[in-house]
Parts: C-alpha cells; sequence; structure tokens
C-alpha cells in the first residue's frame, strides 16, 4: 500500500511524472507527454490571432497529459501508492466558473484571449505591472522591490481593464496547479508557495490589502473574494475523486498534495533541506532557490517567503532570464550550420570551448539576451559581446557565453549575499547542468563555490512525490521526506584557485559593463528605445537612393 | 609610339597590370599573377620560424610577377608602350647592398628574418615605434602626433637593436616600390610618396633630424646615409635597362616614374584633382585621401605631405583598420557554413541586410576587430556588439558590422573637418566598393554625403599607368593626366534623409562607446592586457577539478 508516490510536473511544453519508493527516494519509472498545444503565442485554436508578447495555454491538454501520465504510473505502481504530488509552472493564472470550469471551455469566451489561461511567460501585461511598481507599496519589498508582469497582480488588472466581461464572469482566478489539484480532489485548495511568491500573500499577512488594490484600481478589491487563503506546502488537499480513480486505474481516495511551483519542488527534488545551500534550476532561464532562518528585503530578488519552499525556513528566489536560451540562440544561428544539428552542435562547442583557458579569448559577454532578471529585474535589456578580432574563433564565443551565465550567477549570489543570506555551496540541476560539465566547471571556478551536480532527470517531479509521499502521511514532514527521498548528488566541482583568479578580474569588467550599460542613459537603453521608435514611426519604400551617372 | 602606358600595382598577395590608352585612360589589357611565397609570417623560404605579429616578402616573388606581367601587357601594346609607372604597398622595407642587391639573397644572411623585406603590416616593431612617440619630437604633427609599427623609423631601429649585423651590412634601405624602379632603370631613385608618408620627409624639411635620431639611439643617425633625397611624383627616374626590355619585350629607354604608394596611385585612377573630393579605398581596410590647399596638423590622421598625392596640393591620408577583413571574418565564421561558400555567403548576407531598414536590429556594433586607425591609431583596440536579443538575426549582425564601417568612416570625415580640411563628396573604389551597393548606400546615408561608385577593377594600377604616361612626357603633369585619364565615376548615391537621421542617433551612441570603451581603464583595453598577461603566465594541466560523490 505504501511503498511508491506519483510526482507530476507540468512544465512549458510537456508534462513529466516519476513515480519513487518513498522509502529511498529511487525513481522507478518516468514518463513524458507533450502538450498538444504547445504555447498559444500566435492565434488561439478557434483561430482569433494574439499580439505579440501573448503566451497562453489549453487547460484541456493539462486534462490529457495528467490522465495519461497518471495511467502509466498507475501501472508501474499498482496498489502501492501511497500519495500524489503535482507540480507546475507559475504565474499560469485561469478565469473560472464557481464550479472550477475553464471560461475558456464556453462557447462564449472561446475567442477571448484574455479568458485562456495565461503561461507564466505572457507579458503582455506589463504595463500593469508598471502602475503597481508606480504606487510605492511597501509590501512589494518582500519581492526585490518589484512586482512582474508574469504575476498575478498584474495579470489580473490586465483581463480586469481589456476585457471586462470575461473578468465579470470569473468567479475565481487561480494557479494552474492548483486548479488541477481542484481537478484531482474535487475541492479547491490552494497552495501558499503559488499565492506567496505569485500573488504578493504574506503568512501572517495575507494577500496586498484592499486599500492598496482600491486605489489602483476600483474593480480589484473584488479580486481578492475570487482567491482563497492558501494552505502550507506538505498538506493533503484531500484524496482522488472517483472519477479520477476511475480515469487513472489509482485508487480512489489517493492523497494529493497541494500543488508546488515547479522550480520551489526541485529543492526537496535534490535533497536540499539545510540554509546556506543554493540550488540552481539551470534550464532555459535559471531560477536560484535557498533557505535561510530570516525574512530580509533584499533588491532585485524574486521573492521571499515564510515556508514557501520547506518549511521551518524562509525560501528566497532569484533568477537568471538568459541562461540556456542564449546558449541555444548562439547554436541555432550558427553551430547547427558548421555541425549539422542542435546535438551535435553542442557536443562540438562543449569540446572545443573546454579546450580553450580563462582570459585566453580576450572576451566577455553581458548575458542580457532576454533582459535581466536579479539583480536589475528589467526584460528591456540586450546582450554585449567585447574584445572580438580577426582571429576569434566560435568556441570562443560560445565559452564566453557560458562565461557570462556564470558571472550573472556570481551576481545572484552576491545580491544575496548583501541581503545578509549566507551561501556555503551550489547545487545544480536541470537541463543544462546535465548537459555541460564544463558549465558546472565555470560556475565552480567564478563563484569559489563547491558545485553539486545530480543525475536526476526530472528533479521537479521527484520533488513533487516528495510533497504527494508527505500528503501520504509516509514521513513526517517535507525536510524528512527530502532527507529522506531527495536525490544524492554525483559528481562535486571545485573551484580552481588560478581560474578563479582570472576570473575575479573578468568579474570585475562584468560587474563595470554591467552598471555602465544598464542605466537609463547608458548604450543599450537607448539603442531598445531607438529600435522601438523606428519600426513604430517609419515606413521605408526605398532601400537604395542612387542615380547613374552619365559619362 | 605612344598609345598606351602601364600601370604595375605591387598588392600584398598579387601584383596587377592595367595597360591602358593614354589619351583616354580606357583600360585595354589587365592581368594578375599571385606571389608565390605570399606572406612570409610563420617561417622563412629556408625554414626558420618567424614570431607572431612578424610580416615578410620574397623580392624574387616581386621580380617574377614584374617580368611575367611586364611581358604580357608588351604583348597586348606591341611598341606603342609610351611609359611605365609602378605602385607598391608602403612602408614595405628592404635592407640591399650598394648595388641594390637585397640581403636576403645572399648565403649569409637567408636565415635571418631581418635580412628580409618588411612587409607593411609587419606589427614586430612595435617597441621602437612606441619609443619614438614617447620622445616628443615635434615633427610627428604632420603625421597625426604618432608614427606606426609598420613605418621605417620603427622597422629599420628593430634591425638595428635586434640584428646589428645585418643593419651593418645594409648600404641602403629602400622601399620595394623604390627598389623596383631601381631594378627597371638602374639607378636608385626614391620616391616623395613613400618617404613622405611613411618616413617622416617633409619637402622643404627633409628627414628627422640627426640630433633626434642620435638621442633615439646612438646607431639611428647612420641610417640618413643609406636614404636618399626623394624625386617628386610623375618624376621620371630613366629608362628601361636593356636587360629588362629584353626581359619584358618593351623598348630600352621606355621612360619609367618614380614609384607611388598604392593607395595615394588610386586618387589619379578615379579621376579625382581637386581639393575637398574625399577618395576612400575600400577593402581589407580602408584608406581615405583628400587634397588640400593647407597643411594643418590633425590628430589621429596618418599623414599629410605636400605632393604626396598629386602636386600643387597637400594630400592627406586617414584610415580605418577594420573594414573588408572583419566582414570577412563574419563570413568565414558563420556564412560559409550558412551559404556553402565564400561568394555565396557575401550575395546571401547582403540581400538579406539590404531588406532591414536602419535602427530596426537594436544593434550597434565598434568597428575594431583589428584595431582601430584614424582617429585613435590604436592597433590593440578590439571588437564590440550590442544589442543582442533571442531574436537577432545574422543578417542583422552583417548589417550592424557595415553600419560600423560606415560611421567609422563618418568620424574619419569630422576628424579631418575638425583639422580645417572641406570635404564635399565621397569617391569610393577597391574590392569591397564594387561589392556592395549596400555599403555605398549606408555610407551616403550615414555621412550625409554623396557617394560615387566607380567600375574600375584595378584604380591603383591605372593610377600607376597615369604615371607612367606623365614619365612619358604625353601630359604636362600629373593633374592634367588625371583629368584625362583617370576613371569615371559610373553611379551616385544620394544619403537618404530619413535614413540619416536614424543614423545621427546611432552614430551618437557610437561616439559615446568609441571614448568610453577605448579609455586605457575602459573594458577593452583590460581585457586585452588581461588576455595578454593569461597567455605568457599560466600553464593550465587541469581542465576540471571534480570528483564523484560517494553515495
Amino acid at each position: 500500500m505504501a511503498r511508491y508516490s506519483i510526482g507530476i510536473d507540468f512544465g512549458t511544453e510537456s508534462a513529466r511524472a516519476v513515480l519513487a519508493e518513498v522509502a529511498t527516494g529511487e525513481v522507478v519509472a518516468t514518463a513524458v507527454h507533450p502538450y498538444r498545444h504547445g504555447v498559444l503565442d500566435r492565434a488561439l485554436p478557434a483561430g482569433p490571432r494574439l499580439d505579440p508578447e501573448w503566451a497562453l495555454q489549453h487547460p484541456g491538454d493539462w486534462l490529457e497529459a495528467l490522465e495519461v501520465l497518471l495511467r502509466q504510473m498507475a501501472a508501474a505502481g499498482g496498489d502501492e501508492v501511497a500519495g500524489i504530488g503535482v507540480d507546475f509552472t507559475s504565474c499560469t493564472l485561469l478565469a473560472v466558473r464557481g464550479d472550477g470550469t475553464p471560461l475558456a471551455f464556453e462557447d462564449a469566451f472561446r475567442n477571448r484571449p484574455h479568458a485562456w489561461p495565461m503561461l507564466w511567460k505572457h507579458h503582455a501585461a506589463q504595463p500593469y505591472a508598471d502602475r503597481i511598481n508606480d504606487s510605492g507599496w511597501e509590501g512589494l519589498r518582500w519581492y526585490g522591490g518589484r512586482t512582474s508582469s508574469e504575476w498575478l497582480w498584474a495579470k489580473v488588472w490586465q483581463v480586469l481593464e481589456e476585457a471586462p466581461d470575461v473578468f465579470a464572469a470569473a468567479d475565481r482566478f487561480i494557479e494552474g496547479g492548483d486548479w488541477i489539484v481542484w481537478q484531482l480532489v474535487g475541492r479547491e485548495v490552494r497552495s501558499s508557495c503559488q499565492a506567496g511568491y505569485k500573488a504578493h500573500w504574506q503568512p501572517g499577512e495575507g494577500y496586498p490589502p484592499a486599500t492598496l488594490l482600491q486605489q489602483l484600481h476600483p474593480g480589484l478589491p473584488a479580486v481578492l473574494d475570487r482567491l482563497k487563503e492558501p494552505q502550507p506546502l506538505g498538506t493533503s488537499a484531500g484524496g482522488l475523486t472517483r472519477a479520477w480513480a476511475s480515469r487513472s486505474g489509482l485508487r480512489p481516495g489517493t492523497p494529493v498534495a497541494v500543488a508546488v511551483i515547479d522550480a520551489h519542488a526541485a529543492v526537496p527534488g535534490v535533497g536540499v533541506a539545510d540554509a546556506g545551500r543554493l540550488v540552481a534550476i539551470v534550464g532555459t532561464s535559471t531560477c536560484h532557490m535557498i533557505l535561510d532562518e530570516q525574512r530580509s528585503p533584499i533588491p532585485g530578488i524574486s521573492g521571499v517567503v515564510q515556508g514557501g519552499i520547506l518549511p521551518g525556513f524562509y525560501g528566497y528566489e532569484a533568477g537568471q532570464a538568459s541562461v540556456g536560451d542564449m546558449l541555444e540562440w548562439f547554436v541555432q544561428t550558427y553551430g547547427v550550420y558548421r555541425y549539422g544539428d542542435l546535438a551535435s552542435a553542442f557536443a562540438g562547442l562543449e569540446t572545443e570551448a573546454a579546450s580553450l583557458v580563462p582570459g585566453q579569448s580576450g572576451l566577455l559577454a553581458l548575458d542580457w539576451w532576454n533582459g535581466c532578471r536579479t539583480p536589475l529585474v528589467d526584460s528591456e535589456l540586450s546582450g554585449a559581446l567585447l574584445g572580438l578580432t580577426l582571429a576569434t574563433q566560435p568556441s570562443e564565443i560560445y565559452r564566453a557565453l557560458l562565461e557570462a551565465t556564470a558571472f550573472g550567477t556570481r551576481l545572484v549570489l552576491e545580491t544575496l549575499e548583501d541581503g545578509g543570506i549566507s551561501i556555503r555551496d551550489i547545487h545544480a540541476c536541470g537541463g543544462l547542468a546535465s548537459k555541460s560539465p564544463l558549465l558546472l566547471q565555470l560556475y565552480a571556478d567564478v563563484t569559489g563555490r563547491a558545485l553539486y551536480a545530480y543525475d536526476v532527470p526530472y528533479a521537479s517531479a521527484l520533488g513533487a512525490a516528495i510533497h504527494g509521499a508527505v500528503a501520504g502521511e509516509i514521513h513526517a514532514d517535507l525536510l524528512a521526506a527530502t532527507r529522506t527521498m531527495g536525490a544524492r548528488p554525483v559528481r562535486q566541482h571545485a573551484p580552481r584557485e588560478k581560474a578563479g583568479r582570472v576570473y575575479d578580474e573578468l568579474y570585475g569588467i562584468y560587474r563595470e559593463l554591467h552598471a555602465a550599460l544598464s542605466s537609463p542613459e547608458g548604450a543599450i537603453k537607448r539603442l531598445r528605445r531607438l529600435r522601438h521608435g523606428v519600426t513604430r514611426k517609419f515606413a521605408w519604400p526605398d532601400r537604395y537612393q542612387s542615380a547613374e551617372v552619365s559619362t
């Protein structure tokens, strides 16, 4: 009855599942199911076009993946599944009826973009985020001083202002993870993780006060009635409904944990249950998670929430906006032509870049291809590459990009340390971390910290399974479950002292450029403004203005 | 007897010849002959290795090309060749015996790098250039305030200091162009063009004073006896020797003009014989030539010499170090993989880049891949690229590099204008100018000047032929010959006003970065110093420092 737990990890393009042994954390089965509609960023399924910056998802894709994956895990685990955990991207926000029906499923709203789930990377709500930031609300100090266009309040405000009928019809605004749990157990139970990091809810203080919301927009206080008081992580939200038991082949009543954000689930996933150990989930972008005994207002971080990652600790989140996607940009625009395909290009560039030594190329990059999250919280920045010569090789550029993400990581570390958080070592997981030993070594060299690498393909899904095991009352609490079931590191990279000396100098230049080029009147912001102005203002009929000269 | 003249253009990898009608300048025959040994930058022909920064040539290659090309021109022109002109890269410097024999031809010196002709782009004499620049000699004001490692005094000093026996054996130090003329006419006649721009000789003032040379190094004043008083451009150096007449098939006694530098020969080649018209020879690098009535000391230019380009004018030279070679770097490292070969890549990128509009990419480059000549005179700078995003396309980078060379051209123009030179329009020739209409349009847009394009494959060789026609007394002087024989523009590009407004803004950012990033403590200089330090100081046995973690 109590041998396994299931973790389901809802990502951006697919969902992943693991079946883990509750006694050891060993993963005995995994499965992946891609979303049929992927990310809706050009048009709705029924046809209407979407503006740039929009990113939606289809709740039907989640349900399909949920059913397929649970069935596969049930087939592997039989009657011995003790609990289920769910992690989800966040803030991925749905407008639903009081019974949980997404407005997007109704004929009246099928063609209305605002009625569809806004994916975490939906950026069209930026003007509303700006207005919240301009309000001077002091609660933002627990969120690095700024809210994000990706988070709940900007997104609901966008619906309120741009589609008042959708807003009026929405009995609830709910996170994708909380909505999945609602489907599984038949009642609405919110997670304090999603609420804490993405809806500015703080334990004991609640959501932003109605007076603030009223001041921002008279319609906003009504949203408070459409949320719910969230529950701590590790709580059981209830037992699996008969309907979902029959769809999945699992026992009715199997306990389901309250949802957790995907990045936050990775912390128990890699077995980290102490303060001072920075977990870096290195993928398209990087999320940094760390536990501490204190709550400090640190400028530029994403947020700090008591119990937001694991009970008994304040959980801090920070991040880098441009990591794997910046490297893939280089591989896609150059490497695939040189090496034939994406995998060969990554492998070829990794090998060539690893043969170089620190500082040898004379190159330095600013890793802002997709903006800067911590500490600048500025998505309008763009990248830079300095030191190019006629002898510069592509592998040198690739290494400079890797190094730039390492410098970005060091800057996140220093931002946390300046805020009073002590950081002993780094625990790296995520797609890129498992693919690039060079990246891991550079991160150790540049940060001067021991870096632990994990061979766990689905750290978040394993973390979700750990939540499931706690909901199933196999372990006393999340900390105990993490210590028992969390993955163990397979490799330790130590900082190389000599490399560290060179990288200290390069990092000094990086810091200097970071400050100089990000200023409002700096070159990069001016280039961005010019670019926006040009594409908005001008039509360009004439490519050349030339004439033959009569001789 | 007087229908044609021959121009021979000695370049870096090959020599080119034209046979031109003296009455019209029409080119009736052309030929190219590559140098058998190319540039000697790794080893001498007999084996000894060369240090980095060295670049030598083989005088035998020049003689072979001279004979082959003269024979081909003689075959086409028959008895109707009135004169011969020779242009040459400069300062390309030989140590020779009193009879003109290169020391490199002697067994005793065959294995001695310092005995071989130092090609213009030999950069190993930089420490000596630095010492001359540190001397505070006021004569440098006619050379932008600095001498170059590429020029005569740094190169002879290198020989004196590093190979005293070679120095002692050298009865003459002579430019390649002057040496070719010596071969053809059997007597040593120096050109005021080469002496003026590369040996700091000024009409009426002579070479640098012996007191200065004595102060730099007690051995240097002896060099003055191993140069010779130069002759004005358009002078006949003498008639073709019987030996060379028999080798070439031309008449003995055919007049040969004093030599001229290749870039300087392009000015008559494109028919420019007035002040205010900037001739840009756009190739691997770009040389800018302009005539004026005044001699002004302008910081950052390469030099100003009375009659140095054409009689009756002060000839100014300035330059950009990174143009075609920077574009080719991009095409070689990226384009050839994408498009298959060099020609298709240039064509494909030109087409794609031409479809973009000013400012659209948000990119800006600093064109320092090979350093900056005018106005910074700093070969230690390296390039930068700002504004990169996940959406950046290779064609946008290519266009940003083209635009950066246009900004560099505008900066050269403004440097000359700040020095009191007025510039009416631009006359562009050279390989890149004939290949890229987009480049020409961008130069017009960015500089706000009309730009005239020429369809003349060998402008320098045609210029040399114009010198030959004057030596043959077909025309009264070089100005008259230029007006009669110089090429005519085939196309005029006018500046597009709207594009100019966008480029004014981008150029403002370019100027700001130019100042900020070139400073001694700026990022680019620090990256270069770090790079030098790293490659000199460290051995790197350990690529990774990692260990398995026992579980």
